[in-house]
């Protein structure tokens, strides 16, 4: 399985009126995270699943990749928030078990979540060493069979600026 | 300093009439790197020096770099062949001292060393778990002072078809 980790584009700040939750994209975010999502389709990529953040910054993300033709099917999962923990997300619900063998699968959330999942995943323990910026992605090679923690591949890295 | 270690390109194999170290690029190999450094050009990247393996197939990568503009000057290290020790290069060379603040630098060499380098900068240790292609490139953030072993921030790891 690759799984395909991908920050929410630049959105708004909070404000008193504004909850967290509820932080939109900005009209530059949703114009860079369209460009890179033409880029990833043209690049071709396809995700048989798109599992979302259900915060609004992130299902606007996910939105712009199904736009843009990433995928056909799009779900919401609460562990991926920004206080979301890896482990009962690994173990409830992503074990490849799962999934069919090549199963592309794109999660869209926060940091410091995803590069400290991506962390766990291919190295085992997290050491905040990874740069993911706002649209940037991380590509993670998954094994089929055992346990996904410390026994990932890294292919891919990088912030949007390269995708644009 | 940021430190962009990247592969050789497509070379042909070694057989009894070709040493190793006299390997040169493919057409197709050549081809592809030069597509890659075209594209690297036009993303903005410019190094202040390109240090590669004095092996033929890492000099001609490194000779079409220099072609596309990316940089001005072009330097070999022996530390940088297959059988190399990031430890010795490392400290007798890399050491951040001997750069100017925000250099650019380009390492052009050979798997697995890069990608082992790549985790010793930014993990402190080998577990080969990241994927380097043939004309892909890892990028690395390395602090100013102090050592750069274990304390690199990973911004950048691409494959080249991400970048033709």
């Amino acid at each position: 399985m690759e799984l395909y980790l991908i920050r929410h584009g630049i959105a708004e700040a909070a404000t008193d009126d504004i909850k967290d939750e509820e932080r939109q994209l900005t009209k530059e975010g949703r114009q860079k995270t369209e460009k890179v999502a033409r880029r990833l389709r043209k690049l071709g990529l396809h995700f048989d699943l798109i599992v979302t953040s259900p915060l609004v910054r992130a299902k606007q993300t996910a939105d712009i990749l199904m736009a843009a033709g990433l995928s056909s099917q799009m779900e919401e999962c609460t562990h991926l928030v920004p206080d979301g923990h890896i482990y009962s997300w690994v173990v409830n619900w992503l074990e490849p078990k799962n999934f069919a063998p090549n199963t592309q699968l794109a999660l869209v959330g926060h940091e410091p979540c995803l590069s400290h999942w991506a962390e766990i995943i291919v190295w085992g323990e997290v050491k905040e060493r990874l740069v993911l910026k706002k649209a940037g992605m991380i590509g993670v090679k998954v094994p089929e069979t055992g346990s996904v923690l410390g026994c990932g591949q890294m292919f891919w890295l990088t912030p949007p600026k390269y995708l644009l």
